[in-house]
């Protein structure tokens, strides 16, 4: 279980000219994976107001994800990555080729996104592409580490680096972070 | 159809010391996919050289593509991506990472490549590598995403996000950008 | 033949609650390829000391290769990559993205690895993850290209771009670096 929210880029969409599909299915494959959807809205491609918007819902709203749909292109009006980048602590690099690589098996243009996913503090923020198609093409691509992310992104104590097997005791001796060796 | 800018970087070609092979491939797999060479250079690995010639190419000469190849290795004159880094607006991370997909199926070493591509205002810049061979492997990887990129880098009206059905009403409600819940 | 460093980086093992299976693990890995181990240290989880040792086996130890396992993860204390990159002057990105693709194969949470592959000077720095399991994976994606990249970064002079025939003469001509069209 985790807080989502779902933020819509474009310009047509802020002007009530498109009914946004995109972000609909966004929340539901979101719900599908244990997200509760807190907030839902639909912004124009302003960079500096969705930053802002990212700003908010991380750091006063508090939602454990952010998922963007929209702007992720090359064209003049997208600029959900940059935003994104902006305002982010971390990238994760993986989870955006992960989705680029399932992308590009259906089209070549897949490349062309520069959809980002990083986290700002405890919040994990998730670009899109702007179609229904590419929201689920996408985001199945990632879909079962999200969960996985937002866990570690708290902090679970749970430890990633048990050893398999005990049996075998290092040869190398570990100085414990002694510094005698530095500068 | 689109106007491009081959730019070889070589610091023995620049010495007229090697026939370039590689600029040549490179122009010859563009106009393929209607690209129409408008200039071509030889320059050594000389940083501030690359960099200088990218922004006049894309600023002055206003070239919708520049390709580039050579010095996108890890060597102490590799300096390709570098100066691209320095003068692009945007990456675009998918078109680099697909052409080193493609290069690892070929050789395990194509890992190393930096090979950058990005975009400088409307002007799509991409680095490809030295050798003739690497030429054709990375670019052919990208090829048919090209013309495509270069229509959306110059604002293409055409709508991405054109819905699948517009039978489906989205359940949940847009605020149209209303700032209301922000601070 | 290529000189290495091993760095772990965990906060228990740092404190000796935890046998270094997997600092042993890359250990071996890189002797297999060549490398000497020259020095091997377990160090916590901090941002600064980690920035410091890089620096001083790259600069003052001037080692080929240094290994990092652990801190690779989106936790509130894996700062192994912001680490490495800020002391990197150049990034590797298709070494992450190949180890990151292996584990993609095994898991799907591969893909919240934000490893870093990079150099400082001539040194390749390389990021694992923590458990054995996942240097074991990781490494051997790239493990073929790490004397290859050693060996360009040292300035190795083996033409990269030999022409694959030199039958064909470019009929393109180069200008040799000369500015005349430029600014």
């Amino acid at each position: 279980m985790f807080t989502a929210a779902v933020l819509t880029l474009s310009d047509k969409g802020s002007r009530g000219e498109r009914e946004d599909l995109s972000g609909k299915m966004l929340a539901e494959m979101l719900a599908s994976i244990g997200g509760r959807i807190e907030t839902y809205v639909v912004l124009p491609d302003d960079r500096k107001l969705i930053e802002d918007k990212l700003i908010y819902y991380a750091d006063q709203y508090g939602v454990d994800v952010i998922a963007t749909t929209g702007g992720t292109g090359v064209g003049p009006r997208d600029v959900t990555p940059d935003a994104t980048r902006a305002v982010i602590d971390k990238e994760i690099p993986g989870m955006a080729e992960a989705m680029r690589l399932a992308g590009l098996q259906k089209t070549p243009f897949a490349i062309i996104s520069r959809a980002m996913v990083g986290c700002r503090g405890k919040t994990l923020i998730i670009n899109l592409p702007g179609s229904p198609k590419g929201v689920r093409e996408n985001l199945e691509a990632i879909l079962k580490a999200i969960p996985h992310a937002v866990e570690k992104l708290k902090g679970d104590p749970t430890d990633c680096a048990a050893p398999e097997t005990l049996a075998r005791a290092p040869e190398v001796v570990a100085d414990g972070g002694d510094q005698r060796s530095s500068p």
